[in-house]
Order: structure tokens, then sequence, then C-alpha cells
């Protein structure tokens, strides 16, 4: 019959949160009037109800959420915060969408410092403001000691269509396939943070809204076929789903994909492969082979996509559904790994 | 240096969560295709890219979120699925909208039985058909054994607004004050599933969609101050947000608050206030008192609403923003707890 009272522990606990923090009583409305809900203010969110009424918009709307569960919640580049603002509104934006609108959604365990919690809402005030989202509502969870993980967050995203969704099963033969910049930065950067490797330079985040690179390709009239984000999974998992989708080979040319010297040689040294490790400011992009140059052209003027190349092409379907030419010429089929190498990256 | 490649745990663990389901990988790509999307079916779903394109619709949308915790995670009358699908279409529902698109967040703790997890499943398959809602977009997060509790639940949903959005501050002196059925079912369920208390009847949550409550006032043309359902911190909890919105107490009287048999022995046995429990498929409703009667009538016809009743009325502003008429007539604010008395009861 114990447990079931919520204790409130005594002196000492004011600067982590507690189990009343979550509890719908007087702790839980400081707890959002002080800490969590000044950084998100705007006008839809003091609306204060349950749900969030939406300013009228024109186009089909895109939905989407996903759950940030990344160990440390803060690293090189970012934390679970701005992590969990560009995530949601990277998958909007690869679908084609203009992202607008996030929900919040904060399951914290107890003990978890109050000066965490500020850094990572303020994280989400600057992300939210550089992705042009805005927090319009959320909730808030508190678990237990030991009941979850310092925290978690999901993020639901609704967005704005501005062109046809990019679909992999319109992916062609003959498809260029770029990448926006140097890949598995990420995931490296996580790893390198939480085995506290002493490399230098440290391998830096590449979490970052991807809007603007998409909108540019869109205002520019480049036609595209399929667009993603090489999150879990990393850039292997993508092109690996693309291939399944059209019934077709995606070919890389090892020598031209993209890696930062610091990530490729944690990489070596790890014996990872950094096709497999996840980007979060990155994505591939497949198109007609006609409209590469511009399309070269129009991302290296965004700064989030300046590293933009040239990786690859689209070929018929063979055994296996990547395949990288490497520095000899070989073709070698990409393994799939059974799950990534790397957990609780995002 | 250990520890960051994700182990595939040895033979006997194929009907557990496994950290390789969350990683991206094929592992991954089974447990979507074998348990996870099959109950979820839908042409909106099988889309399959990051974002979900939602149909046309007119109304204005409406946009909620919220993170289920529940422990334990299935107790009678409903589970974590059932609850995570019921109260964020509820969310919508007191919101003046029709539920229509949820999106589903897993995060699941390794060593969960696969059977637990289909079960949670089948129930939010079951349960969003009953409530109307699609379930349009989701994201499956697995972290070690001991980072979370079994298994956490977002829900987001949008609907369509099809009345004005009920606001507290509509809410005027003289009002009425209605409740939907007997109140604090919910947390006395989990509470006595939690604790395994031998109680004869045992408590059942009410967990259940309130759209059909809200649908059947609004085309009787009842006109509605504020609507809200009860859930963490109880009804006592969203009078005295009400009361704090409009400036006005808010006025009980003792007698006329239904509470089942089952639950007030409970409540009585371990020095529990029902107005501080939570309910999962009950709402309040304030509203003139000239509608009283018709709403009732209403209100009777839908199941979910059959046992509402008057509850009490908006008084002038007193010291305390929720008063209670005891049986000898005496006037006695209602106490504030600082948290609630059940933790993780949603």
């Amino acid at each position: 019959m114990t447990g079931f009272v919520c204790p409130i522990p005594a002196g000492g606990t004011e600067d982590v949160v507690q189990l009343a923090h979550g509890e719908g009583g007087r702790l839980m409305r400081d707890l959002l009037q002080d800490v969590i809900l000044p950084p998100l203010h705007n006008e839809l969110l003091l609306q204060g109800h349950d749900g969030c009424v939406l300013p009228p918009f024109s186009g089909p709307a895109v939905f989407t959420t996903d759950s940030y569960v990344v160990t440390p919640l803060s690293f090189p580049g970012g934390d679970i915060g701005s992590l969990a603002v560009y995530g949601t509104a990277n998958d909007l934006a690869v679908s084609g969408a203009r992202p607008q609108w996030i929900s919040l959604g904060l399951i914290l365990e107890e003990g978890l410092p109050l000066s965490m919690l500020r850094q990572v809402m303020d994280s989400i005030r600057h992300s939210a403001e550089l992705a042009g989202v805005q927090v319009v509502t959320g909730d808030t969870k508190v678990v237990p000691r030991g009941a979850a993980d310092g925290m978690f967050i999901n993020t639901s995203g609704i967005g704005e269509l501005i062109m046809p969704c990019p679909q992999a099963t319109r992916i062609e033969t003959g498809d260029a396939l770029l990448v926006t910049g140097p890949i598995a930065r990420h995931g490296m950067a996580i790893l390198a943070s939480r085995e506290q490797l002493e490399v230098d330079p440290r391998p830096t985040s590449d979490t970052a809204s991807l809007f603007p690179a998409v909108d540019a390709l869109h205002r520019a009239g480049i036609q595209i076929h399929a667009l993603r984000d090489c999150t879990r999974g990393g850039m292997a998992a993508v092109l690996r789903e693309w291939a399944d989708a059209c019934g077709r080979s995606m070919l890389l040319e090892s020598q031209q994909i993209p890696v930062l010297p610091e990530t490729r040689g944690l990489c070596e040294l790890l014996g990872l492969d950094p096709l497999h490790i996840a980007c979060e400011g990155t994505m591939a992009v497949a198109l007609p082979a006609g409209q590469v140059a511009a399309a070269l052209q129009v991302l290296r003027s965004v700064p989030v996509a300046s590293g933009a190349v040239l990786v690859g092409e689209v070929i018929p379907q063979r055994l296996a559904p990547v395949v990288i030419r490497r520095a000899l010429g070989q073709l070698i089929p990409l393994d799939e790994p059974l799950g990534a190498p790397l957990p609780r990256i995002c």
C-alpha cells in the first residue's frame, strides 16, 4: 500500500525535477509557468487549451512524428532539444512541406537537473526560430527515478505541402544521386561524446534545418524524384529503401562520398562504415541526370547544403539494392546490418 | 569503448524487443512489418513517407499531443494503447473538434515481451476504430533495459473544428456545471491494479471516446461555454483552472457528485478525495442554466455520457476557486494538492 502517495522530497530538491512536477497540481503549474512555457512564448500556445486551433492554411497538410531518446542529452553541435525540433522539421521538409507547427511532449525523469531542462528548452526556442516553426501545443510527464533516462522528447509536426510530395517510386534508371554535405557527422559526434573519446578535432553533429535547401530546389524549378534526410541507418538505409521502392539498384562512387577527415578517421579506427552512420542535417536527393548541374548550383548557395555533391546513379536492378564502386573499379554490394552500429543516436 | 556496438542477444530473445529493433536495420523493418503496421493498416499510413500527406479538410484544424507513461501497462478497462488513443482523441473533442488523424510514437524498453506489444497494438487498432481516428504516421524507438519502463507512447492528434472552441473565459456567473458520469474511475482502477488490491467489485477505468457526447451536444444546438475531460488532477483541477480563467468560483454540491460505490469505498479506505482522481472518459461541462434540461437529455442518450448529472454552479469569486456544499449545507473550500495523489495514471 505504499508508493501511491506522491512523495514531495525534503529540502535541497528545488533544482531538480520532482515526481509532483508531473501530476497536475500546483508544482506542475509552476514548472510550466517558470521553465517550460516562457521560451516557447507565442499566441497559439497561449490559447492554453488541451488542443491548439491552428490558423487557416491553403495547401494540403503533412503530418509527422518522432520521439527522441538520444544519449548524452547534450553533444557537440546540439542537444536533444535542437534534435527534436530539426529532426521533425526535416521530416516535413523532405516530404515537400514547409514546417510550420510542432507539438512538444516531454517525458522527464525524477531527479533531472532543472538547469538541464532549462538548457534544452532554450535550445528548442532557438532551433524553432531558425527552423521557422512554432511550438503550439505540449505535454509534460514525470516518471520516477530509473523509469526513464534523463529525458525523452516527442515532437510531432504539421507543414504545408509546397510541391508534389517526393516519392521513391518516381526514381528512374539513370537518375543521379546527390548528397547535400559530408555524411556520418551526427552519429560520430554522439559516439565520441558518449564514449568520451579524446579526438582532435572533435566530430560535431550536423543537426540543422534542411527546409532552406528543399525550398531553394523548389523555387529554382528543379525536378525532384526523391528526397530523404539520412538519419537512423545513415545514407545506406535511405538508398536501400529507395531501391526497394523503385525496383532498381543504387550505385555509389566510393571516391565521391563526402566524409570529413575527423569523421573518417574515427570510423576507420572503430571499423564503421560512414554510410551506415546517421546524419541530422544532410539529405540524399534523386533527380534526372539532366538536372544535376542546376541542382548542385542551387544547393551550394544554401548554407545547410553548401557541401552538396554527386555521389552516384540509379542503375537497373542488381542482386544487391546498393552497390559501391571502389577505387579500383570493382562493384561491391553494400551489406545490410541487422541493427545499426550505434543505438540511441536520436 | 564497449557499449556502442549494438548487441544482438543470443537465443531465446525472439519473443522480446531487442535494441536492434530500434536501429533502422533489417530487424526494425521486420518489427514494423510483422507487429506494428498490420493492426494500423490504412491507405494514409501506407504512403510510407517520413510524413503523411493528409486529405483536404474544410474546418480549421486543432492540434494536440500527449505522452502516456501509465503503469501497469494493462489495467481493468483498458491499457496504455487504448488510453493513448482515447486520451488524445478526447483532447480534440473537448476543443470542439472531430478527432481524425493521430500519430503514434512508441518508446520501447529492451526486453519488453512482444506479446505485450502485440496486445497494445491490437488495443490501439480497436480503440482507433471506435474513436473514428486513423493512425497515419508513427515512429518507434528502443532504449536499453532500465532506460524506460516497459513502454511509453506519444500520440498527437489533428481534428477538424466543428463548433467554436469552448473557452473557460466564456463561463458566466449562474452557469451550470455538469459531469458526464461517475468520476475517479480511471485513477482508482490504476491504483487498485498497481497495488494489487483485492476488492470486489474491482474498479474499472472509464477510458472511452468522448466525441459522441460532444457531437450530440453540438447537433442539438446546446450552447456550451466550457468543456474539459477530467484527467490528471481530476475534476478538481479542471474546475480550478476554469475558476482562474473566468475570475469566478465553482460551487459543487457534494451530494450530487457521481461516484460509483466501489470507487467511493476505495477512496474512503485510502483517504483520497474522488474530486482529485483522474477520469479518462468523463468530462465537465459549463453551460447557461437554461440549457441544463436539454443538455442532460442529450447527454444521457449517448452511452459514454449516460450518467450525466448536474453537480453545481458558477458563483461570484470567493476566496477559494472551488467550494463544496457539504451535506449539512456548509461551504468548504477545496484544497489544492501540491501534486496529485497518484503518479503515472496516464
